[in-house]
């Protein structure tokens, strides 16, 4: 097991012991002591949450050994020194570490360090080395995931807190959970945004649902955690469903262009707009409650520590005004709307018909955005206008490009598990409007109008970039951003694909803003619960110090670059850069089956493969697609035949590796191919081959609904990736696709003759991977991708000039 | 979409005004009113919880349509009449049900019985007629798979209530949420049970975690659920992880008995017992609190409604005496213990140390069990002693003899995905105490002497039945049930098998107890969120009836059998029994690949197949279970000999019925049977053949969270089964095995010489299944199961005289 902790702030032992002060670990009762001995026993007192006697205070230290033969409470009532061994010894026991399995009795000490538990160096033999290991202790992770602090609070500890609270508590640079949960005050709020998206001739009002500390009533003034998240007024799942496109259809020739950038580029439109309405009046309490949100658990985390959290849907969601157009620049208006509103620059109101003003008095007027997926995306999207009040974006697994979600390479390319899905499914899903059928009736017609211009504008035949796009592509603004920036993404994301922060992390690297990267090896998915990285104290410590203004080196203490190794759990390693330009490149030729290195010389050759299936294999694959994904992976002999694919691809492989690689950034392809019709495309796979136990790929609940962020407060489950129990044979590292007439790129469309060789240069989604020595890389060439693009199952028939095909890997 | 209520009750219409003054639907403002339309008014504004203004109001209301042009704001403020149509219309929109994809706004009431919604019959031309379907919708489902009342609570409608509860509050025989969850006190008591597992010289001490409504300081005496859980102490994972058996051992010959049953019958054993601890006082507050139960979600709802809720881990667990020995009746007493003291019988301590007694003097004296799997198994346990307070046991997905859980025929037979399990694994991974290093070094070396009996008397090397088994048999003490039970398993649950609910509704029958059975499609879960089915108001009604004492024909409106349908989704089907002895049998005899029916005259033939793979198959079906599933079942054409598993079973099929057929209860098998060694074993599964979109075995999450039994508490995720997206060609419906040397039972070991025919019987789990017309039935003869039995690979023969055997399929 181990722990990685970035979040602990290193402080002086004056400062340390102010802040034990603060709260309440040291007090006149500890003023009092000197023995080191009797400060420990009156601190473990303070944890012994659940004892309202000294009985069950002293059945509960006996649950604990001080040593192996000795009970705590024994040896509190004995005379004997406390040494670091015993004191880490105990430390191991009240972090959840087991006996035996987690730790030898003997030597905590080393267990530790293997854990990677932080510890003081120095002797214990002073009050004040005694407390300055407790203020330590305080600050390390148990076994479940959340520092002993947050445990005890879990417990209790700030219970007492709660009714004199007036203002945040920070330990160690973060805050702490003194606000009362159950006391939230909930509001909703319509903000008046500059849009008329479903043309009536007024301006959009947006719901927003707003929760904020009961002390904002005497005066406190919160910072705010914004989710814009447009599925949190309701899905339509069943009208998303019956739009979703059909992909078994056949690839065609497209017209050749000679589009330039220009020729795509988004023209901001002026639209005329509706004046704002005229403001009838003023009012400082809301109109409007609501009861159950759709929260996001790290939120909820902040929301006892003094933030208040604000979720609102946008355009054309549950009683919002406005048409979903996603990605579109009015859904950008409308995310910054709610912001403006929260810092003093925008108008809202109590409900959508008096036209009573109601400000955000309570706001501090510092605004953080968090979420994942659509909402992260929002969060880049908000944070590429430079909007004023927005001090930092969280965005995880978050979009950059709508092109790079729905297309690749002048390709129809869906996210993986959503064939079909496209631009209109989207927008059709999170226009929950249609929800409220009084509402809905109103709007149907005009967004039906829209969707019948989305579906034009996605254009599924060619599959280019296009001005629709340009308009989607946040990338064009990140210039603009001011905000600091932290971005989470999986490795592993097949459905917001890792180019999506690869690009924005290129993007911003010379804007003057602060920016972090965490990439772990996860799907899809949130990292705040996960027991081997401290994430949620992460973003304390980087939220106290960007909302609150503490000064708790958050910028310094994050690593800039921080990812999650492959091949070992629970291994996160910090960099200076992802993707740097400065790294090297591994250079390999291609030979009939073999990946070779540059400088060994190739002969000329050819090698062919199909992409036709008979009709059975094809519908088989198409409603099996783990079996379609392994047959076109192994190389495993196939003396009967049975892999179908076996001619519908080609696999290039390395010798195996004779030290630890690892792959940083974009790989590079060179390709020359030809296809027997005036169209194609092509689809890459870079695979690791060697058998190994590797990570799984959906993390594990190690303990469910086991970590809330106080006493009687919503539970999350503990999660983390843990190896399989198996080995498996490869592991597709990145891929790549491109449509055979966008040489150039994904606007610029190639005349494509029969059966003549053309050169064409691939980047696969950017990767950082960790190549065991002893395993090869292979590189898997094949059209259609049933996870991701059209299937036509066409009689095509391709081939490379292999001896001019080359691959060019970064290598960290 | 099908909606399933059977907790709704029918009373007349003064009791409905009478309930609906005292939830404050009807107050003076609706006296004050007599025409229908300003009664709806009022009454809608009492839902629109979120609504602080006027303003607010009209504006949700217009989210709603009167008719296909008239939002119901406009519509309330106009003079037509309200007609059942429009009420209708309106009410499917309250109910949260989508216009064109759940209904057609021009025909509400055919919606209303396409869902199954229940709506009033008559016209609603007065008041009267008004609130009559107000009361009843305020009972019907939303689309959500909660009451209307219960969403409206889940609201904030309660919320105002909480201040002024001193008792419980019941809306149609349900109580309802008017406690204040987040009041709760928390108590920790010691239970002095009559027991001393540790032979420590003391009784052991019970910890009990107790959640009791504020009110009981004022006098409330609150009923109690009470579950039984092992694990919410935690769980040594790694420790019994250790323990694991090898099941890829031989099976062996067994020396040939002639035991009785009254060899192998549990004989209760007087051991001497310490004597009760001398009581020191008496204190009516607990010393000890807990912070973080893990709870179980049923419970939770029932906590806001007036009931109080206790969880205990019983013997051997963290912070109690003892020591763990699954399914002993020491385990049972020590369940017992926690219900003798909440009805008053017996003593609990404030602490481990001084002796104080403290009473359960808040509660009424009612207690009833719930939870699923070894919980529900304590539930059947405690049941089966009759004890005094216990008025009704919910037991789900319930063990009712160990020997089923963990042995089948004279094997030894896993529970699904438990390959290697066995009673000294579980006991050792609930015996908690080794959590807390200073309490586990005192009972470590004791524990282990008990694990080595343990091993030993499990007896892993005959997998007979014996007197350690019969001890752990509670259908042995059936007959001493007092509480009425509601049993709940799902008929595709191969962790415990039907086998374990099966028998125990056999031996329940002649029982003077009410007893209930639901019977679902899923597996080894819990079914209190499903859409379908309104389980968790049964519960409410059952429990309001049971512990309360609420008049409300609990007893009579909850079926006694209901089984959900196989075939469609939300189907639940009533029936007055489950294989009822008066069913119908079906008689097939067998011939080479076919069961005919009884009557077509067969000739002499045998059959072979054998038992052994080649090692590099054997070590791919131990990884791949699914595959191996698959190639036993199928029956395609393998022309390429891809079927490793072709030659290792035999399949016998029926022809297609020419009707739909319900097959109700225990398949018996009639073989004969010879192998090439003295020894051998049979396993059996019984499929249904017939290409068909199947239900999902996992329930899909409808809505995550959606779920919470009032206003701001714990939210448990929306659960249905609903159908695969694509067909399957089979389904397995039961199964057995048989260690052929316990051809007459489990405990009497028979000879058996090689390649000597022999005759035995076997009962198939119980089963409830409805085979569609045109299906097959298809019945597997195979011996080495990998899911179950042991895998020793052995060169082993097996041939049946078909001629001789016979299947008997119950019919409904």
């Amino acid at each position: 097991m181990k722990n990685n902790q970035f979040a602990i702030e290193t402080v002086d032992r004056k400062t340390e012991l102010q802040e034990l002060r603060a709260i309440h670990f040291v007090d006149a009762s500890i003023d009092a002591l000197e023995d080191p001995l009797a400060v420990w026993q009156k601190l473990l007192q303070k944890t012994v949450l659940e004892a309202k006697s000294q009985t069950v205070f002293n059945q509960k230290l006996n649950n604990y050994l001080a040593t192996s033969e000795i009970t705590l409470g024994d040896f509190l009532n004995g005379n004997q020194a406390v040494t670091n061994e015993i004191f880490y010894r105990v430390a191991l026991q009240l972090l959840e570490f087991d006996v035996d399995s987690d730790f030898k009795l003997d030597d905590p000490l080393a267990a530790m360090k293997e854990i990677q538990l932080p510890f003081i160096k120095g002797p214990i033999t002073t009050k004040a080395d005694l407390l300055d290991a407790w203020y330590l202790l305080l600050c390390t992770h148990t076994k479940n995931g959340q520092t002993y602090l947050d445990k005890l609070a879990q417990d209790g500890y700030f219970v007492p807190f709660y009714r004199h609270t007036t203002e945040p508590l920070f330990f160690n640079g973060k805050a702490q959970a003194v606000f009362d949960p159950h006391q939230l005050i909930r509001d909703v709020v319509y903000v008046e945004a500059p849009l008329d998206t479903d043309h009536d001739g007024k301006r959009d009002l947006l719901k927003v649902e707003v929760l904020r500390p009961s002390q904002t009533k005497q005066g406190y003034k919160a910072p705010v955690l914004y989710t814009a998240s447009p599925y949190n007024q309701g899905i339509n799942d069943e009208a998303g469903s019956k739009l979703m496109h059909n992909v078994d259809v056949p690839l065609a020739a497209k017209e050749p262009n000679q589009l330039t950038y220009k020729d795509v580029q988004y023209q901001p439109q002026s639209n005329p707009l509706p004046a704002k309405r005229t403001i009838h009046g003023e009012q400082k309490e809301a109109d409007e409650t609501f009861a159950m949100e759709s929260p996001y658990t790290l939120n909820d985390y902040f929301l006892t520590r003094g933030f208040a959290v604000a979720y609102a849907a946008g355009i054309g969601t549950k009683d919002s005004d406005g048409i979903r157009d996603t990605g579109a620049v009015a859904e950008t208006v409308s995310t910054i709307a709610v912001i403006e509103w929260l810092a003093g620059n925008r108008t809202a109101f109590t409900n959508k018909i008096d036209n009573i003003a109601i400000k955000a008095w309570w706001s501090n007027g510092k605004i953080a955005m968090t979420g994942r997926s659509y909402l992260g995306t929002l969060a880049t999207a908000a944070a590429t206008t430079g909007v004023a009040g927005l001090k930092t974006a969280v965005s995880e697994a978050a979009i950059s490009s709508w092109y790079d979600y729905y297309r690749d390479g002048g390709l129809v390319a869906a996210p993986e598990t959503f064939q079909g899905e496209d631009m209109d499914v989207l927008a059709t899903e999170v226009f929950s409007r249609m929800q409220k059928p009084g509402d809905y009736l109103k709007i149907k017609d005009y967004f039906n109008q829209v969707l019948s211009t989305m579906a034009k504008d996605q254009d599924r035949q060619t599959g280019n970039y296009s001005r629709y796009w340009d308009e989607r592509n946040y990338l064009n603004n990140v210039k603009n951003i001011k905000a600091d920036m932290v971005m989470v993404h999986g490795l592993n994301d097949w459905n917001v694909k890792p180019r999506n922060v690869g690009n924005l992390w290129n993007a911003l690297r010379d804007v003057p803003v602060t920016k972090k990267l965490i990439l772990h090896q996860g799907q899809h998915i949130y990292v705040n619960a996960f027991r081997s990285l401290d994430f949620t104290d992460m973003m304390n410590l980087w939220f106290s110090h960007e909302l609150f203004g503490v000064a708790n080196h958050a910028k310094e203490l994050l690593p800039d670059v921080l990812i999650q190794d492959n091949t070992q759990p629970e291994t996160w390693k910090t960099y200076e850069d992802w993707q740097s330009p400065d790294d090297q490149h591994q250079i390999f030729n291609f030979e009939a089956k073999e990946l070779v290195p540059q400088n060994v010389p190739v002969r000329s050759a050819a090698a062919s493969f199909s992409d036709h299936l008979d009709t059975e294999t094809f519908d088989f694959y198409k409603k099996h697609l783990d079996v379609w994904e392994r047959d076109l992976l192994t190389t495993n002999h196939d003396t009967k035949g049975e892999n179908k694919l076996r001619d519908n691809r080609l696999i290039f492989k390395t010798s195996q590796y004779t030290q630890d690689t690892y792959i940083d950034g974009r790989v590079q392809l060179k390709i020359r191919v030809a296809v027997n019709e005036p169209f194609g495309m092509l689809s890459f796979q870079l695979v690791d081959y060697g058998e190994a136990k590797r990570l799984t790929v959906s993390p594990t609940i190690l303990a469910a609904k086991s970590l809330s962020g106080t006493y009687d407060w919503r539970r999350d489950n503990l999660r983390e990736f843990t190896l399989q129990k198996e080995t498996t044979p490869w592991k597709m590292i990145t891929k790549g696709h491109i449509n055979l007439q966008n040489r150039h790129n994904n606007y610029q469309v190639d005349a494509l003759k029969p059966n003549d060789f053309y050169d064409l240069t691939v980047e696969l989604q950017p990767t950082f991977y960790h190549l065991l020595s002893g395993h090869q890389l292979g590189l898997v060439v094949y059209a259609t991708d049933f996870n991701t693009t059209i299937r036509g199952n066409q009689e095509l028939q391709y081939s490379l000039q292999i001896n001019q095909c080359q691959m060019s890997l970064p290598i960290k």
